[in-house]
């Protein structure tokens, strides 16, 4: 008896930081785009505002500082941080799948599919985008996406589902064989547009890829401009009906307009992308609530991106993240319309013009009662009249918008410091079967690592 | 024996996220003020290029996440958070030492005094700093800096060491009594000024206070400007060598000023800080080592300052934080050369006079070689112009550091986006017994509670 106990007592230490990862019939890994530290503990706040309540993905019970540079750089890009964590090997920023010589690395999805499981890819953007890419593409460059998407097809994964496929056209690559969504019927793919397509899928279709917007090669919109079409949790859920059997499942769910959003320092349309996020890892943790013997949830993010910090010179030590609420459409559906508008004035467009999109889209006025914190200071305005004049030169750009987010963003108590990545950490997050491996510190190749001993 | 496996693998969750807190022999808690994540890893990229080797505090086995929000802020201050790890409850920003309605706490120090250990209280700035008075103090106003040292000899706590005391001699408090110095010899403190003093102290002696400057109400200097006099490394190693006894002890270690320099938003000056605090801690660690049976290290910081990010929009994806050598002295040390050179000649100051001070402090050219990373753009120097001017108009003040040490942060591939402090969460690090309860994700309160429980 003493040397069973002291046995059990000597495994203690590895069972709280994990070696021994037993292989778990359902396993879940989400991954929020650009998403760390403070874009999960903004949205924590904004959510305990707004709905009185946190978010699932910050009360999860293990948690892991994850590091997440890649071979060349202090800072990653997706494609090199998804590789770490889908393959558990640095490589360089931009190579999808493939190490810093070229060779090609196994990932998690496709250990779990040579052990004959099902495997589902569900990403908010387009499905040969980086981050997605890495789970079953092999590319030393990010930017070939119709290679890439030809990598989809051949990678045989149950379900794809989310955002369409970018360039699945592209008749100047070397390798073009035809539109993509063409070359995945032929390979026996169930091809699903928008909601109604999604809905109708059910088990024993076989393999499908279904799109969310019923457009090609376009991601899913932000959910700030769209609380009707299908999300990332309707994908997931989906993907748990359609695959589940007795072999078990590897399913991926990527938040990818987070990063997007932190690219355009647009944190009102961060805190709703993230709670969307939120709501698709609730359908794991939920699932993992019915099967708590079979599963293993994991989120993590696979960088920082937009400098967010939680806290700015002009506010002090005040916060009022609520203020985020003023803001009503994304950075992107101003674009758009903005756009719109300097095609129907042309070079006659004026500042006064978009001034009523500036405040139906942020909240920001032009003319606020004194102490209003909505007002627009004189030098506010003096930066939205330059940002202006280069959007009206470029009116694809997003100068405008990007000013505009940031001048409410900076009023809510927030501040960025960048359009591109940065290096800090990120939070993995662990729950079910194995969790206990995701705690301390780890790097991002220990995901892929502790993952596929348990999709083996 | 299957009962006694059962019974076992039951406890193990709880052994893991630890309720079961068993009391140890020599506990120590370090807390680097202002210093989180961002700091933690900004640090440990510049030791690994300039030293060949990360941090200790990096590389502590259990991590857990920790949220530090004040009773009445998302943003707290240093009295506040620091009220939250020393006696466990939430306070009003501003209050030390008592709860939101101003009832007395009980400290950490406190319960391991009244357990009949001894305690010692060591830190880089003053001593009735609110950080460590928190330990000690229980006044609702962290500038009561008078009354606050009159609670410090009163804890009858058996060392304390670092920085002076501030409003030593404040004649001006109602509750004045004479020199804190004074009144400290009259309460059997033995005083110790200088490393001199310091290095005289031996068991035996009975309380100290030890002074490392031999000034009464200066915080010792910064790293980057002295590595001579003593630092908080050697006063823990003195307070070990003081204060070891039978019945165990308590040790609270502060980096203060990481916080001080991110209110500046200096990153040379803040490597520095945060590597002599590594310092320090590796004294905890290596004594860890030799008494793994018996010792408790906890590392953790207050609060964000700066809102620091490890990204810059004007450096994109790259990261060049070895350019931080270039800075030779500190943002104060530039504050009290540049008041001379104003005090000497007038108003007739230059801002040419300046140029050679700020290129001898920071490395920036004014007048760099096409291509060197180091020179000047004609943005810059506008900006400082003004910084200088503002300066000049208060010559204690700081606008031209500040300027300075920004425009180096963000060569280096470093953001700030605040004066004052951010909400981001910090990282607290463990090692030693009970150290597993430091794992997921905790409040600042759950240190003391733990740690109460530790110095029982």
């Amino acid at each position: 008896m003493l040397k069973v106990l002291i046995l059990l007592l000597s495994i203690v230490p590895s069972l709280c930081l994990g070696a021994d990862i037993k292989p778990v019939k359902y396993v879940f890994l989400f991954i929020g785009d650009g998403m760390s530290i403070p874009q999960r503990m903004a949205a924590e706040e904004y959510s305990n505002i707004v709905n009185g309540r946190g978010l699932a993905i910050n009360a999860m019970k293990y948690k892991a500082l994850t590091r997440t540079r890649s071979a060349d750089s202090f800072i990653t890009d997706s494609a090199a941080s998804g590789t770490a964590i889908a393959c558990g090997t640095k490589t360089k920023n931009g190579s999808i799948g493939v190490d810093v010589s070229g060779a090609r690395l196994q990932s998690i999805a496709e250990v779990a599919r040579d052990s004959g499981r099902k495997v589902g890819i569900i990403t908010c953007v387009t499905l040969n985008h980086a981050t997605p890419a890495a789970f079953y593409a092999h590319n030393k460059s990010r930017g070939n996406y119709y290679e890439i998407a030809l990598d989809m097809l051949d990678s045989n994964f149950d379900f794809f589902g989310g955002g369409g496929i970018q360039m699945y056209d592209n008749s100047k690559s070397k390798r073009y064989k035809g539109s993509i969504f063409d070359l995945a019927a032929e390979k026996s793919y169930k091809l699903a547009w928008g909601a109604e397509g999604l809905a109708a899928l059910k088990p024993g279709d076989g393999k499908a890829i279904a799109v969310g917007t019923g457009k090609g090669g376009v991601p899913l919109p932000y959910r700030i401009d769209n609380s009707s079409g299908p999300r990332i949790a309707d994908y997931a859920k989906k993907a748990i009906e359609l695959l589940d059997n007795d072999r078990g499942v590897f399913i991926m769910v990527e938040g990818g307009k987070i990063d997007w959003t932190c690219h355009a320092n647009d944190a009102a349309t961060l805190m709703h992308e993230v709670m969307d996020f939120d709501n698709a890892v609730k359908v794991g943790l939920e699932f993992a609530k019915n099967h708590p013997q079979d599963t293993l949830v994991v989120v993590t993010g696979d960088h920082e991106t937009g400098g967010l910090t939680l806290g700015f010179g002009g506010t002090g030590y005040k916060s009022y993240i609520e203020r985020l609420a003023f803001q009503k459409k994304s950075w992107e559906s101003f674009r758009g319309k903005f756009a719109k508008l300097v095609k129907q004035k042309g070079k006659d467009v004026s500042f006064d013009d978009v001034k009523p999109l500036i405040e139906g889209t942020f909240g920001l006025k032009f003319l606020a009662k004194k102490g209003d914190p909505m007002g627009l200071s004189k030098s506010d305005v003096e930066l939205l009249k330059e940002a202006f004049a280069r959007n009206v030169e470029s009116p694809s750009g997003r100068a405008l918008p990007v000013a505009c987010a940031k001048i409410l963003d900076n009023k809510a108590g927030l501040g960025w410091t960048s359009g591109a990545h940065t290096a800090l950490p990120v939070e993995t997050s662990a729950e079910g079967v194995n969790a206990h491996a995701f705690s301390g510190g780890i790097d991002n190749t220990d995901i892929a690592k502790i993952l596929k001993s348990a999709v083996r």
